[in-house]
Formats: C-alpha cells, structure tokens, sequence
C-alpha cells in the first residue's frame, strides 16, 4: 500500500504523480506487490463543524480517487482504496471509488469523538473510586495517568465539571454539593479513547453489571497480556 | 500520616486545627499509630518563575511546619514532616523542620522541569526512528503516545522544532533542512517524564552505548515486567 497525504499533512505522497512513480517503483522491485492506496482524512477529526468537516472530507477524497484514477489509468490496478475515519465515516463510506473504511473509534467511543458523531454508545468507561470530598470538589484516584483528554472526562449519572486533571487525581468541581462521598464507585467516560486504551493492559467486558470476560489489550506490545495473561499462564 | 493541602488545593486538611482533630482520631483509633505529616507542595511546580516559586515555597512550609508545631504544642509527636517537590527540593531541604522530601523526576529528569531545576543531567530518553522526511519536516515514529508533553520533546543532537505530535507520529520542522534520513535512528528527550515513563514496561540501561541491564517498570501495576519479565521467566 501507498500511503497518499490526503490533508494531515505528515507521511504519504503529496501528489499524484509522485504515487504514480512510487506504485510504478513498488511494481520492479522483487518481493513486493502494489496492492492499493492508503489515505486517511484524520485533519478532519480536528472539524469540529459538521458542515466544514463534510467540505474538507469531499475534498479529500476527491483528490484521493483522483490519485487512484490516475494509477488505473496508467494500467496499474489499485484494487484497495482505504481511507475514512470515525468522525467522517458515513460520508467517506458513501465516496464512489472507495473499498476500505478506517474508522475504529467507533467501537469504544468517547466525549470528544462523541460531540461529532453522536449516535454511537458509550462502552469504554475507567472504574476509579471517590478519595477526597474537601472544599467543594469531589476527587478521584483516576488522573491524567488513566484517562486522556482529562478536559472532556464526565462522571456517569452525575453532572460535575472536571476543575483539573492531575497525574494521579481527578479532581471535579461540585460548588453546590454532590451526593458522592469518599468510597462510592464512579464510572468515567474518557476525554479520548484513542490514547486511554493503551495505558491498560486488558478490558474488563460487562454485561449486567457483572464482568464476563477479560481481554487482553495485546497491541500494546508483547508481554502485556495483563490479569488475561494471569488467568491462562503459558505451559 | 495525614496530609496536609499546602496550596495544591486538592487532597489533606485544610487548616492545622482540622489536621489536629484528625491526628486525635488516628490515635484513638485500633490498629492506627499517627506517624507524621505530608505536603507536597506540588503547586510550586507550575510556577516558572525562580523568586515567585520560592516565595510560594515558602509560604506553603511556613503553613506546614505551623502545623507540625500546633500538633506537638498538643503532646502529639510528628516525627515524619514530608514535603519537597523537584522544583523545589534545595528550599524545602534546607527549611527548617522537614524531614523528608518527596522530590523525585530528578532521576530521569525531562524539559519541562529541566527549564526549573537545570543541573539534573537527563537520565531518560526515547528512543525513535525517522520514518518520513516530507515537506521539510522530519517525521518519528514516536507520537504522544510515547512521549508525554510533546511540545517541549526535543531531539538529542539536533536542533528541530516541535510542529505537532500525533498519537503515533512526531512531527519536527526542518524548514532549512536535515541531516536526518529516512531510517536514522533519534533519541527524544521527553517533555515530562512522570507521565512517560508509566507507558513503558521496562528501562534498557545504557552504558557507553550498550544496554547493560533491563529495568521492570513495577509500578505500573501486577504483570508488567516487560522484556525483564520475558529474560527471567517464573518457574
């Protein structure tokens, strides 16, 4: 695959001729096969506007099909055209010319992505335990160390603002009181999953509010099998 | 040991006669032996300024060290007095009747704290590949999900610009060009290490450019003995 720079500006070629030379180059060398074009649109996940963020996805995905256009019209296949993320998937599922959508966020969902594309669940939450309920906040043993974007973090069922994410405390303001007192379990809705998932080693899966499963979260890296690893040691 | 708020307006007693009323209790109480108190005062570190910091420094100890004297004032002894960060180790080292300090990110160290306390060397890099050298940039596969506060992440040995850093993607400007190539390897100097180091499962220990030991990140919590814990398996 070629990756084709379609707005992030960052890896990928920048124009059509260049991934033309480049598939071409692919084609001689030995060991290797030109299976298609890669292009994920992830500037627009930075859209919050709906309207502006459709503007910019038609935009570049025009030009990505133009990129596959031109490779097919140069007698050189490109049977994989993948792009699309979670905040422009619809639009970029419904492009003519495209074979593979991107989008993962959708899967576990979060504040952030969820302000853009609203109609998902929520099924990515942190467990974290209230410690402290001094001067009109309530404050959590989950900090900038468990959740990202500590801005967006809401607590399930209760209506706080976060006052400041520190490594180690979720600190959230309750001017007018809270009935959450220190001990009481609190579910936390991550700012952006994304770069949640990788700081922990495994998913606790429930349903009903009883825990059925553990995952391991192996594209962390090897070895982090985590309490999945615990529960079924190597022989 | 009961802790003391001493301006980091987050956990502990806010005011000497609360701590003294809770030490009373911890004696009262089976099981519990009152042995000190603590007060980060942590809030320090987010003031760059040197005379600004010392003056908050000294404010936050004259507070505390009031607290120690009212608890002993009271027949209570208060043998542990824990405080000290590292941006204000030498002061709170050197202030009269602490006797313990908390400072700790002085054994790796990183840029954000290397701007406050500059005579640390830096123990603790990452180590990263160019993956891309598009548009006068230079392109590491490290993003912010390996080095925390990319914004202040430089590169050892080169002086290049932060431009963004993607979750998997480090972006440096090299307007005027680089000597780095696709495929060099960099070593990045993060922007804060207490948030860096817990996204890894062991240290390498380099020594004369030789890894001379592997370092289990323990703390991270149970199973994440990484490589170590691959080299030395349980039997």
């Amino acid at each position: 695959m070629v990756e084709v720079d379609t707005g992030m500006d960052r890896c990928g070629v920048d124009t059509a001729q260049e991934c033309l030379a480049l598939a071409r180059q692919v084609m001689e060398l030995p060991g290797l096969r030109f299976e298609g074009i890669t292009g994920y649109e992830g500037h627009c996940s930075l859209t919050f506007d709906n309207e502006l963020r459709h503007e910019r996805q038609r935009e570049a995905m025009t030009f990505f099909t133009g990129v596959a256009d031109l490779l097919e019209a140069n007698g050189i296949p490109c049977k994989i055209r993948s792009a699309g993320g979670i905040a422009t998937w619809r639009w970029t599922a419904g492009y003519p010319g495209l074979t593979e959508i991107q989008a993962g966020t959708y899967v576990v969902m979060d504040n952030y992505h969820g302000r853009m594309v609203p109609h998902f669940e929520h099924s990515l939450t942190i467990q974290a335990s209230v410690i402290s309920r001094q001067s009109g906040k309530v404050i959590v043993d989950a900090g900038n160390k468990s959740v990202a974007a500590p801005d967006e973090v809401t607590i399930v069922g209760h209506d706080h603002k976060v006052f400041r994410f520190d490594e180690e405390h979720g600190i959230f303001s309750a001017p007018l009181g809270s009935p959450l007192q220190v001990g009481d379990r609190v579910t936390l809705v991550p700012g952006y999953s994304p770069s949640t998932v990788n700081w922990y080693d495994a998913y606790h899966v429930v349903q009903d509010n009883v825990v059925v499963d553990i995952w391991p979260i192996i594209p962390r890296g090897p070895g982090h099998h985590g309490l999945a690893g615990l529960a079924a040691p190597a022989r």
